[in-house]
């Protein structure tokens, strides 16, 4: 029987286990699917928890999330087209969610698959190696458990470990003499730590953006975030300052390129992620920048390299859960025969090629997401996924661009129409800014 | 030719390289010694980095030290038998030196000797297995300059990887809704944050102990301390108070065993490390507790499961350098042939279980001292390490001991004899509560 071994049970992985379930269900024989996943539950990056660095087995925390994290996108955006909103909440609700009802839906669709026992949690992947002689791979994992070892022979590996959990951590002179706090946005969990002080927030993507509202919002005396190409250009509130790049640190006193300083108490480091495999030798490690094209991986999830291994969720994204999903069964129908990848090497090496360029042709936003959401288009053609209407998505993510730039803080408080059901959200009952009550039960209360 | 891996380049891997040189020195022939340390530099955990959580490669990071850290023990009880305080600074110093002080002198022996082409830096250890037939060990290696693994294959390996840099982190009733930080004291680094603010330090080993003190020293409103088994029962300040154990936190208030609650700020949990060995599989895995008499290892350096492998530094410590010392001539003088293993396991595990019953016998602190300067005379008497007066050292550690219960903020004021030199330490210029400028360059002022 094959065998695929699936790496983590976040979205990507959790989407992989989800459309193989659902061939079985149409009755298609399915091989076996073990899914290895290092924390004690599923959600990847969505299954919080207060720790930080290294978890309760010694390894790399996964998650980035933070308390008080509402989705930094319309839910409409991102809706599982074979599981709505409107079926796990009986309802249709506001279109930014907090983490946690977020969490909820995300295991609802796989709580209702009944996919947990092909998952084992608390098991690290320590190393995976192909055979070329045997044409199989040996996947090495540490089950936390028991405390013990093993190894597993598999006929394809999908990875599906996420790449927003390692962060990247860049050096400035003067950091080791500080004299406050430094964190890097992954380690960051709690604003209200941080109100009544004068926080640098490094960065001007999502991280920093959301990291600094977030500060903001629960209390902070004042945000200042710096840059390196150019500033986030929001219409910030008044005790929110953008700078250029940081030059150096002294004391508790930050330098900027403009020859400006600040004394600030905590420095937040919003520099990005990096993808991080630990587990792979030479011949299987993607190495890729985060970009909508990725290397080395044909129609953006079989590995060039070796096309019995897949990676899932590996761009950078506007679409997220219901790409995983096209991933997914896009995947699913390579390994069940359904869709045939091209023998020779050439056409996948100009697949990824002519993927970059099409990428490299603009720096619109725009044209961005409409990129990506053709490319979402591309595999559900292919695979028996639910059709939805992809051009409806783009079209939410340039009216939440909008509403970001007419206000910042808050943007969250608009609402969309449901792409898979047509139904529009209702209105959050309590502005973003005032709402620091975001559990489950005050959200769902519309 | 025979090879030798040596895992870490902190203190104990650097004292497994001089033990080589030492021997080529005075003419012996030695194997191929290739020592991997996934940080950068050498020193182990006496080299800082202001880095928390993972470090540049993703790896998680080793260090546990923190600004203003001074050892807590008198160096007389440390110091090279073969490279005194005198030879290095040319002079005899105080007592009781800060972190920078300590890595200049561990750095100076292994900068003299000439070994560190032997390392090969940024090079993290991904797995070792043991191959039976060959009678070897294969060593795989990511080496992050390059962003390269490969395997390597050893006829010895010698792990000396530490075991005080992965955290033992307890969850507690409220944490993930807790409304400040919880930090492990081994991602703890400048005591400054905490100025003004009222903290909790969970545990009551030397890291609360000296943790609690820095935050003392730097200017925390209050310290709270609180143990599960015993207090620590110093002198303390005014501001500082010890609770029986944690129970919950809710908000920012913490309650206690006793039905006793205070409002922090900050949770530091000091609640230890764990021998941790990502990169072994289960047959050269060792577990251990943190006590004098590891499992496993026969004179505390050989694996009884395997005596091709050795383990450097794995005890819990009063003795520190020098028996690392003592244990890296032993293990080189096993490699070289000078000192048997008995081939009989039984005799193994006999010497294993002797040492476990001989430490069981008192609970007495200076048995425990006593009961490890036996053990490092043991493994001298049997190299050409140099001798040293051991009963001395621990006669140091009895007095550091009152030193400490008359004046716990006032103990690192005092001196104590050289046991290499002979010399008396001269008084530092500064109480330590007062020096707040803890540079090497400040502290060799004398």
């Amino acid at each position: 029987m094959t065998r695929v071994a699936v790496i983590g049970a976040g979205p990507s992985g959790l989407a992989m286990l989800r459309a193989f379930q659902s061939a079985a269900k149409k009755g298609a024989e399915i091989p076996e699917v073990v899914c290895f996943e290092k924390q004690s539950d599923w959600g990847g990056l969505w299954n919080y928890t207060w720790r930080t660095g290294v978890d309760e087995n010694g390894e790399p925390v996964h998650c980035s999330m933070y308390r008080y994290l509402w989705t930094n996108g319309p839910k409409e955006g991102l809706e599982f087209a074979d599981y709505s909103f409107e079926e796990h909440f009986g309802k249709q609700i506001a279109s930014y969610p907090p983490r946690a009802v977020m969490m909820d839906y995300i295991e609802g669709r796989v709580k209702k698959a009944g996919v947990r026992d092909w998952i084992r949690f608390s098991t690290v992947v320590r190393f995976v190696e192909y055979d070329a002689e045997a044409g199989d791979f040996t996947v090495t994992v540490h089950d936390m458990k028991t405390d013990s070892v093993s190894k597993q022979r598999f006929d394809h590996v999908v990875c599906a470990s996420g790449h927003f959990s390692s962060p990247n951590v860049p050096d400035y002179p003067g950091f080791d003499t500080f004299y406050g706090r430094i964190v890097h946005a992954h380690d960051f969990r709690e604003a209200r730590e941080f109100a009544g002080q004068d926080i640098l927030v490094v960065g001007s993507s999502y991280s920093a953006e959301d990291i600094g509202s977030q500060c903001w919002k629960y209390g902070a005396k004042s945000i200042t975030s710096c840059y390196r190409s150019a500033p986030m250009g929001f219409n910030w509130p008044e005790n929110w300052e953008e700078k250029p790049a940081l030059v150096k640190v002294e004391g508790k006193t930050a330098f900027f390129a403009d020859g400006s300083a600040k004394d600030v108490d905590a420095i937040i480091l919003c520099t990005g992620y990096r993808h991080y495999f630990p587990f792979l030798p030479d011949d299987l490690r993607l190495k890729t920048g985060n970009r909508l094209a990725t290397a080395d991986l044909y129609k953006g999830v079989v590995y060039v390299h070796n096309p019995k291994l897949f990676y899932l969720g590996m761009q950078d994204q506007w679409f997220t859960f219901n790409m995983f999903d096209a991933q997914a069964w896009y995947v699913r129908d390579i390994i069940l025969g359904r869709i045939e990848v091209p023998a020779d090497k050439a056409v996948l090496l100009a697949d990824v090629a002519e993927r970059e360029a099409r990428e490299e042709a603009s720096d619109d936003v725009k044209y961005a997401i409409r990129y990506q959401g053709d490319y979402v288009k591309e595999l559900i053609a292919d695979t028996d996924y639910p059709d939805f209407d992809v051009d409806g998505a783009c079209y939410a993510f340039f009216e939440w661009k909008k509403h970001k730039t007419e206000d910042i803080m808050g943007f969250r408080n608009n609402s969309y129409r449901s792409l898979i059901t047509g139904t529009m959200a209702p209105k959050h009952h309590t502005p973003w800014k005032d709402a620091l009550d975001d559990s489950m039960e005050a959200y769902l209360r519309n």
